[in-house]
């Protein structure tokens, strides 16, 4: 039986079907357009139900359920966004909206915040197959984290835990978007790279100090590593710092979960082994009892395996 | 039926006969030792398992369970203590030598670790009742957390989670002592507490500058908060340095778990509901989304209710 699985952002809205074996079989997307009313957000996620559906000859009253990976907070139970930074949702229906443009129960569609969803995803169908207890800790322009436990998805009492990001990390640190100082999100997410990057660019322009850096006409979170491979010393350090600030937290999510699995996603993580790599030796050390734990008893590092399909292939799993 | 806890620690053992309602009937207590071999301890915690039961006028025989609250690393399947810092056990079958001394099936014999053990009992007969998921931090010589999720004591896959006081949350910051730089505990703990305070006098002395905390014979947890209360600057410094990374890392459990409940124990706690009013508006500044969950959605932050009894309770009610 097939489910369908929906990533709403605040860019796009992506609708998969999904097989039995979480595989993808059909995707499709529209732009979000944000700044609708969230009943026209709420009927095109529905269109794109149904088209998925008509593309694969089926009909959407034969879906086992539908999932939405929404930004913000979710309201599991009564299928409500409590609030969503990037969209105009607050204590919007959504999950009974979408069920009135689909004319089917609204049992049947069921909510998740996208991070949750994205890390569920991995749990059922991507790197943390097979393990009961994984953390996902995604690194774009922000610092997601989702938490299962149990085979469940960890919300907290009120669904607004796993903020993993906003654990902050240096007291007085960087600015956070969130308006605290400090949190790992400041440091590890891309926008952290970026800033990093910025910084010690500006300060080899003050200390006349060459580095390739200079010459770079758009700043991204791969420049600072693309000139550390050209043996550039500048990109090394802001590297070098990216991976410090990235390893302490990873070490702080070992101390308070030590979960079977935790698997990196995000933009980041595309850099691939050579990331875990780099990790690895500063997380073992920074982490509590390291030595202690017999070795199939520490926490293992892993790149996510679905990429942006993590959310739409999480949500479909949700029921 | 009767149960009972037993506390272990690296002072004292201490044994509790616990009744249906989780009210401690008898507590009996004896030094620990800890350079003796585990065999002897063990046997003592059966001795003193014995002697609570007798002062009842009960059988050994007759007890629903026992319960262990043990510093370190227990594996909760196995009944071993992996590890402890203060006690001589390395993969050491403690549940099982309880058992065999007391002529009872191993299986009645349950382990925990201790700042587990006591959230625990802060959840079943505490701070924490009538809750599903809280979070306890014990603020003593160290900061200990246990976590409580789905009524169930979250351990982690291996055991070892919940080392809630070794977060970093000031990167290269105060040695701790785990060796990790800037841990929670560095700065939460009653000796981060000494530290700080020692750290003001010598500033003071260094300043030529006054404060009635240069008169105190023996500096202890309470030099500073008593100095802040006769009005005392430098002592104010210290207790609202205190309470600051106190509350930061209290906003961080928060953002990680929403628990509907974080209760405080340890000596510092006893400084009761003026420490809590003290971290609220902190902590509450400090949270995320703190403006848009509805005031009933919010963690309530608690004293602890048990005292020194919580791990005792605690494991009491672990089977």
């Amino acid at each position: 039986m097939y489910r369908i699985g929906v990533d709403l952002g605040g860019t796009n809205i992506a609708v998969g079907l999904v097989d039995e074996n979480y595989s993808l079989v059909v995707k499709r997307s529209t732009p979000t357009r944000a700044e609708r009313h969230p009943d026209e957000i709420a009927a095109d996620i529905a269109m794109l139900c149904e088209r998925v559906c008509e593309e694969k000859g089926i009909k959407v009253a034969d879906i086992a359920n539908i999932g939405v990976a929404t930004p913000g907070i979710a309201d599991c139970d009564t299928g409500e966004v409590v609030y969503s930074c990037n969209l105009p949702f607050r204590k919007y229906p959504l999950a009974r909206k979408v069920a009135e443009k689909l004319e089917i129960c609204a049992c049947k569609v069921k909510l998740a915040n996208d991070a949750n969803a994205a890390a569920w995803g991995e749990a059922v169908a991507g790197a943390a197959k097979g393990s009961s207890n994984s953390v996902m800790i995604t690194l774009g322009t922000g610092v997601g984290g989702g938490i299962i436990i149990d085979n469940k998805i960890y919300t907290g009492f009120n669904y607004a835990g796993a903020e993993l990001g906003h654990i902050v990390i240096e007291i007085d640190g960087a600015l956070c978007g969130c308006g605290r100082r400090g949190c790992w999100e400041a440091y590890s997410s891309a926008t952290g790279l970026i800033r990093m990057t910025k910084e010690k660019i500006e300060e080899c322009k003050a200390e006349v100090r060459d580095s390739i850096m200079l010459q770079a006409e758009r700043i991204s979170g791969r420049t600072a590593c693309e000139a550390m491979r050209a043996g550039d010393a500048a990109g090394k350090e802001v590297y070098d710092k990216y991976i410090k600030y990235l390893a302490a937290g990873l070490a702080n999510i070992i101390n308070i979960f030590q979960p079977e699995i935790i698997s990196l996603g995000g933009g980041v993580s595309n850099e691939g082994q050579s990331l875990i790599d780099a990790l690895l030796p500063l997380v073992r050390g920074e982490q509590y009892g390291n030595d202690l734990l017999d070795k199939d008893k520490l926490t293992d590092l892993r790149i996510a395996k679905l990429g942006n399909d993590a959310g739409i292939i999480g949500a479909a799993a949700l029921a």
